[in-house]
């Protein structure tokens, strides 16, 4: 937990910047498995940590704006509680930690919104992302779940607090990056043919576990680097194959890295897995290099998107303009993804309040395959932290969908694509901060070239 | 997965018991951390698995007993899906590798269900363990969370088949059971002063996930023993300390296994550690040598219990007749939880179905406290899988409010008790099947007496 001044401070940014009106954060629950008692692993709600700074279930917490008064809302350990879950300090106690100095008992809090709303109060209230939130504002605000409709002014003024990084969670952010980059070294240099992909995510995963840290989002380590969202890991892998890690570290305060890396199960890579990481490091150092305050990241998408056509060109796999090619989307048959997305407290910070009020600033998105999977298109700023990770991938479903519709056949050698459909994917992700005149990388550097990755193996 | 004649075979058994009526199964979804698309790992429903074997996000099932229909409710992948999560066999290919030949888009269960109410047919559902089973049952059935009442008829089938482990089961089980004790093997190890608690939790996971197992629950490993579910893991080991460990794999076929051991910071057992431990191991012993048919399992918890009263009395903590301070509840002070509980796909068996029907046939419990803990009070019969786990605790709270009650004075000597308050907690655990003539262990065997720890230290 940070200093209670963090907190005290946080909230009366977010009351000034609303002014009136009954703000409502809902704390997360622990959730059942198989039953109610055998739980995940307790995350809190992240813009409930940034306001409150409390990593317990059963909390909400209610900032009057109108009345003046800040409330947490929870209960008192029972003896059974701390036979079996152990002492904590009382909700007073907690409270008093980040500064808040009202507590009312959590089955309060109905009648605390009803009398709200009595008085023609506006309560504002974030998106509900699990089932147990929608079940909550129901049973307190008598909403049902399709007619919970979040607050955007509210959502507004949290993403224009959390998307800049204060020095202390840049600190924090520095340490799950350090992590991260600890677990991706270490699966470089373990993995070996005919070992499994769990073997691999075993290797890592102890890496942050023997650090107190979690994982910032389900591990991909795979040799279906071609799956963007790969979560399996029960293949054995083969000489010849390249293997895709997308992994990062969480610290106890919440705080996630996220980088990916691609390998060869070989200690070498074949020449033809060669040239096309060389593409992929020419997007990756293009993006780099174009980070600055200033700068939209949706041109910075275009130019690692260039970047690409002019490589799979020079392979033979594109032809024509690479600008047309990229206005068009065809190169996107082989990049489907972002370039990367903000990084805080989330792993995609704030994806739960809307990658439209994140990335986009309430703006329109774009409907491209492909340039609507980037998630930030926002001129960056200082503080900002976001990650780079282009990447390069033979889909075969999508190669044959693309093929028979003779889609972007101006662009797109089909005949020499569909040579490369057993390839799979390659990405690489670092993680930066946007400084005053340019970007510094968070945590230690891990391997991004291929020769520095066959140093490493 | 099993074969496919294995779940066709268990759905004919149920469908035999229930007679008439629609049966509803929910099939878990994919939970999110701190975003929608941020998952913890997924986890099937025991229920659904038990029955239709598939371990995927977003099916439903029906099994119309009065139409004579099984009905598996979920929808094929897009092109997006497939490029961000894989592909997948389409879900006529899923439902016939479990004997299941009907399948309907997930949209149409409410239309489903709606004309079985038009049709007067009774619907039953099983009781809802997460926010998302209620706000389902809501949408699909018209009923709010707080009016939703399982059928007690379905839990009763389920249970008196869930109950009794087929031989395919105890293959799965064992196995989960044998991962288990390498992960206690090599926390045991491993341990040393000066270690943070989460550096064993990390030792002990990566082997659970280098054999691509999951933990059955959180593990506990901790210096804080008396602490029953202790999930904190930030306190540093110091000499001198006790460390109890209760962890558990979980197969990928969601098979549980779970074991606890205790084990000082140090190579040997100080002479006070040492003969309280002897009296945890006269308890467990006890406790072992009655497993048998017939046995009701309340009796072996009195048995252990009876043995702890004998111990103590013996170190001058309890005074009385043992048998006595017993039926009055007096050992709870230090054993305040049950023998143990039915082991399978949850850890603690249907633990959703109700305690009351999987472990007490409907009778009502005890409210004593500790007895109260108790999860089993059945007549043990062939193929039931239990653990054993007596544990001996100094909570302080406790040991605190007892004594200015004066609770069962006459058999508690509070001025010696009082200096074991920074005692800790003991327990070992172990698993075992129910056979035709006794009990047989599950998984290889981990140390349990004083000797075979420090052996192992």
């Amino acid at each position: 937990m940070f200093s209670k001044e963090i907190y005290v401070q946080r909230r009366a940014v977010l009351k000034e910047k609303m002014g009136s009106g009954v703000l409502l954060f809902l704390g997360n629950d622990e959730t059942g498995l198989n039953y109610a008692a055998n739980n995940f692993r307790y995350r809190q709600d992240s813009t409930f940590l940034y306001y409150f700074g409390l990593s317990f279930s059963g909390l909400s917490a209610i900032i009057d704006i109108d009345a003046d008064k800040e409330i947490i809302f929870g209960d008192e350990l029972t003896i059974d509680d701390i036979i079996w879950m152990g002492q904590q300090p009382t909700l007073k106690e907690k409270s008093e930690r980040v500064g808040v100095s009202n507590n009312l008992p959590s089955s309060q809090i109905t009648d605390y919104l009803h009398q709200c709303v009595r008085e023609r109060k506006t309560i504002h209230y974030l998106p509900p992302y699990r089932a147990e939130h929608k079940l909550k504002l129901m049973e307190w605000l008598g909403v049902p779940p399709m007619y919970q409709e979040a607050c955007n002014n509210f959502i507004r003024a949290v993403v224009s607090q959390r998307n800049f990084k204060a020095p202390e969670e840049i600190v924090e952010i520095e340490r799950a990056c350090n992590v991260t980059a600890d677990m991706h070294i270490a699966a470089m240099k373990y993995l070996r043919p005919d070992m499994y992909e769990y073997e691999v995510v075993a290797a890592m995963e102890v890496i942050a576990a023997s650090m107190n840290c979690e994982t910032s989002f389900a591990t991909i380590a795979t040799i279906n680097g071609q799956t963007l969202h790969n979560h399996y890991h029960g293949n054995k892998v083969k000489s010849g194959d390249l293997f895709l890690i997308d992994a990062g570290a969480e610290t106890e305060m919440g705080y996630a890295g996220d980088m990916s890396s691609t390998i060869p199960a070989d200690k070498k890579f074949t020449a033809r897995q060669r040239e096309m990481y060389e593409i992929q490091n020419a997007m990756h150092f293009k993006a780099v290099e174009a980070l600055r305050p200033g700068i939209n990241y949706m041109d910075v998408y275009d130019m690692a998107s260039i970047k690409l056509v002019e490589g799979m060109k020079a392979l033979g796999l594109m032809k024509g303009n690479a600008e047309d090619a990229v206005r068009e989307g065809a190169h996107a048959l082989f990049f489907p993804h972002g370039l990367g997305h903000m990084m805080g407290m989330d792993v995609h910070d704030m994806e739960n309040l809307g990658e439209i009020w994140v990335g986009y600033d309430g703006q329109p998105k774009s409907t491209q395959f492909g340039r609507r999977s980037q998630r930030l298109a926002l001129p960056l700023q200082p503080n900002f932290v976001l990650t780079v990770e282009p990447g390069i991938y033979f889909i075969p479903e999508l190669i044959d969908q693309w093929k028979a519709e003779k889609k972007h056949a101006d662009f797109i050698n089909y005949d020499k694509v569909v040579t490369y459909k057993d390839f799979g994917g390659i990405r690489n992700e670092e993680d930066y901060l946007i400084t005053e005149d340019g970007a510094r990388i968070l945590g230690k550097k891990i391997p991004l070239t291929p020769d520095e990755v066959e140093a490493l193996r």
